[in-house]
């Protein structure tokens, strides 16, 4: 629905200096391209710039093979990192989740609304059967991966063969109360988006909101980010919080909680499906959506 | 889940004067009753008393009826308007809804997971089919009443009649696309909760976030009211706003605008089916939620 | 402190078409120009072009006169309303207050710890004696001119000949209770910004708070707009809000109000010194302020 | 401004039982008392019961002596640990700072305007000279306790001589850049309230802005909290947060983050003096302000 358009987001990293935004631009203007956002940020402690470039397809003729080939001779006399993204490609998403279905349901409604830019929620993986029957409702296949009975290692290699089977491209553990081991990380080699629910870096690791409780916090918050070796510290997404008060039980933290985590998990999410994130220097530049 | 508990919410309003929370707590005390939570207010204009006494029923043997007989008693001596909820009784709740799925989406998952206090979405309605299948994926019973080819009262009787047939206790207009007629209302004789695409009392009435967006305001929200006769006017129950951008599009605008429309009707419906909310002149006293 | 340095921003705004980031960046970028911060947006209704460019000026020898002139043949050939700010210019700004002191000491705060970018408040103007030492404390100048036994129109007329003597380039509303001529909007000729206390547009006009309790809103705001000749409407630079209660009553809803006025007037105030604003067609693009 | 009225405040403490309300209310009611607010909250791990009571005593002839005395009665039935706090009673303030002029400026313009209950601010002390001017600017007497050239406890002893010889009952550190001993905290033997600019737990200690853009979170924050000998780990009284993005530089997260720490110790300070709060397990009970 949001962009089914025929658009093309180019991200773009390299060290700063003058000209770049000059050549860019001007290298899609020569082929006849409407540049519809563009959108840069140079990093003031490395002196690295980002740019991020949407470019109308239908505007110009040049096909998508010459026009990538064409666009690494200006890239790399920058030094230019870079990826082209076509924003008509359905991205295939899975989600892993355990017992609590609020975010899971949360991505199949809006999934089912058409509300997720050009992706498709190809399967739900789970180390628990209790969300078969959300998956269902939604008809979308449901795996149990549980690890009783097997080794940890065995589950997640039988988890990574479920994400190379069904050719995912984005895997997003929405509550999936398990840690990934870097070894996973590395098979699966494919970004991971993971809902904590503390306002990161306060409460990483378990138990966020019996935490917040006793440290007597008055707001509670949940943050995504995407997954590295080390738990919970990957580069932040986004995150947002909520007013409490000392009346909030832990319950009620968790269920206030529970509201924030869905709508901060969908909108990394989001952002990370319209091709607005760079990820550098364990930090994200997320780009605004436009329009 | 959350209040299946057996307590009894006690919602009383009375001319200001001394002794209320004396007599009323005293009351209590005598028969044995452990109060969870009480809270009071007096508005300062009026001189009007309000008060929520949150009772614990399973800590003293006195039976409903009789506590109620009881109650009245000291009630009359304060000349109190007031009304006594049964936590462990269930709220049959009607969803009416037209074409937008996300509001209807979001308080089924919440029914759903037991999010809602003892209540039952016991049917949804709506004038146009397009959401009979999202209904069906719940299991909960959809009926088309539509309006083409009828007169308005018309359909609005035969909405009334399943009202009544369904014993719904609570009605929730979950961007249902009709003005409900005063005639409506009356025979309806329940109490319906509205969710309004708009800060109100900003851009009432239609096409709000177009009209957002033609002012150029840098928020935008929701608001969740009792429906009265009169079109938005209605006694406020909940409000939220996020802000946006001059980038955002009517269509940016109308996209953030549904996450705050959904978590604006969940809190309002919940603070309805928790028993918190006295109406008085056009202004919601809510109470807080305690535990 | 925060833009002393030797910077220009350019606003443009011009109907839009291919190549216009093109042909600016290349300008800049052939004249050895640095550009610092870039930043786009096209209105999707009447596909007009804006964008700010913030140019390093150490970075390259052309003089600020010839920059112009030069800048201006390109502007010419794309049709370009523009115009170019330099940033350690020093901003001659006039506070305009009545009796209620939150906005003046909050500005007159900022400006002494230089939290107000290149800008000066020159003066106080108000239409009553009560916050002469308020400016005082601060050395700066204070005039009171009073409507009492004048008319209204001379009164403005005084206003004005102060804004000229002292070469006032942005006057702002501090709460100032005085509705403002069409004549005297001419008269004075610079942009003038006022805070309106309530969340435009609802509340326009007298007595927001009391109309805001009165109408039982869970949140109150406030709005900072640039003035035009219909009360309340002009377009909106910022605006905020806070959550409040039934318990709140009108005095305190001011009170809460009073933090929320002072901090959207401090960030419009902000962003039109920094030059990050552009008017269109009552909407205002407010670009980010980058680092 | 806001509280001269003649009340009193008593906060109360005590193991859950029943009949607590019923007995207090009765208590007040017995002497001809108004009630003017009364708020109670149930610790539910520790089964411990809180209440705040305000009376107006101007409703009732009973000296306060004698109040004191009858109602010290009733709380040994209880085993109470109860204060009573006269609103009338102006509370004497000292700000302690260093170098940073914004949290002072805030809460001496708010003082100069009457909006702080019934305090005065006292006497301003700092470890260095630079903020004397702002102090003489409110006609605060200013003391400079500088730490080089003489030992910390020296200059903490110092300190302490001023608090007791100003009778002060409040200390608030408005950005005084040292930690305060064990000892002081003892020699002090007033509440002290810190604003430490993060979102605690995240970011204890020192350079949080700093710490918070290598992290890359997307919102900063800031936290009022009682004193403790431990650092950054006292009871909580108030936080908020701002959103910020990948291009606020540290500086400008410091620039944001000022302003959140202003509104945040005000609204510390503010609650405080209102009598509102009250610390149990390094957890504070923060009541409603009420009207």
């Amino acid at each position: 629905m949001l962009k089914s358009k025929n658009n093309a987001a180019f991200l773009i990293s390299c060290p700063d200096r003058k000209g770049i935004i000059a050549a860019t631009s001007t290298f899609f203007f020569e082929r006849g391209f409407n540049i519809i956002h563009c959108q840069q940020y140079t990093d003031p402690r490395e002196g690295r710039f980002f740019m991020r470039v949407l470019v109308d397809l239908d505007s110009a003729p040049t096909a998508r093979v010459q026009l990538l080939e064409e666009f690494s001779t200006v890239a790399s006399g920058f030094g230019m990192q870079w990826s082209a993204h076509f924003c008509s490609d359905v991205t295939r998403v899975a989600v892993l989740c355990t017992r609590e279905p609020h975010c899971l349901f949360d991505l199949l409604c809006r999934a089912h609304s058409k509300e997720l830019s050009s992706a498709e929620i190809a399967l739900v993986i789970s180390n628990r059967p209790d969300l078969e029957a959300t998956a269902n409702q939604f008809r979308v296949p449901f795996f149990c991966c549980s690890i009783d009975g097997s080794q940890r290692r065995n589950q997640e290699r039988k988890v990574v063969r479920l994400l190379k089977q069904h050719h995912i491209q984005l895997a997003v553990l929405a509550r999936y109360m398990q840690i990934l081991s870097s070894d996973m990380l590395d098979e699966a080699g494919i970004p991971i988006i993971n809902i904590h629910h503390a306002f990161l870096p306060a409460f990483q690791g378990a138990a966020p909101y019996r935490r917040a409780w006793e440290r007597g916090v008055k707001m509670i918050g949940a943050t995504a980010h995407y997954v590295t070796p080390v738990l919970d510290e990957g580069p932040i997404i986004e995150q947002d919080v909520e007013r409490v008060t000392h009346e909030d039980s832990i319950d009620a933290l968790s269920r206030t909680g529970s509201d924030i985590e869905r709508r901060v998990l969908a909108r990394a999410v989001q952002a990370h499906l319209e091709h607005r994130v760079i990820i550098h220097a364990n930090r994200t530049i997320v780009f605004s959506p436009g329009l």
